[in-house]
């Protein structure tokens, strides 16, 4: 029952698109994953995912439109949507989704990525 | 799949202890909810509760300590434990817990409220 510090949390990411467990209840992980670029198309078969931007800004591409997320501001991507975050310049996002979710969901490859313990 | 602007959403927001459901995932919720003043002392028999601090800071209090949860930091507290959010000045809080859960948990009194609908 410790508080977490999102900024020095972050301190500790040093790779992109590479997801630190910050905190786990209810079966759900929170995730730091700092972004830069583009990521890879995929979609969650069973995960409902949250993205809350702490700090810069992203695009959340769907296949029919592009939403931009703020600071200050989430989204939530529901399962079996494909999806792809592109962010021109860094950003830190919090994750909210279940345990079991996978980074690049129904896709394996360069950017697949086993999460850091927790931080 | 919109995003939400939690400034834009706490303004919707007009009393004490009134959480607001700002979106729903994987059987979870997120609520956005001012905390002032002391709350009441309860504990949740099932759901593990996430409080992260949107704006300003609060106290959560445990019966053996307390911790200071200030802007852009979370605590989680997990399923059985008493607490007790107290608040000296206006703080904005994210939760993140189950759609199950009561705020009061084991309590039922003047704190107990249903949640706003989806804002």
């Amino acid at each position: 029952m410790n508080k977490v510090n999102l900024a020095e949390k972050f301190s500790l990411v040093k790779d992109y698109w590479s997801p630190a467990i910050a905190g786990e209840l209810n079966g759900q992980q929170v995730k730091l994953v700092k972004f830069k670029g583009p990521f890879t198309w995929h979609h969650h078969e069973n995960e409902d995912e949250l993205f809350y931007v702490v700090k810069g800004s992203f695009i959340m591409e769907f296949r029919e439109r592009n939403v931009q997320v703020n600071e200050g501001e989430f989204i939530i991507v529901p399962h079996g949507v494909e999806h792809r975050p592109n962010a021109p310049e860094e950003v830190w996002v919090m994750l909210f989704e279940p345990a079991s979710t996978l980074n690049t969901g129904n896709q394996q490859n360069e950017f697949t990525k086993k999460e850091l313990d927790i931080i």
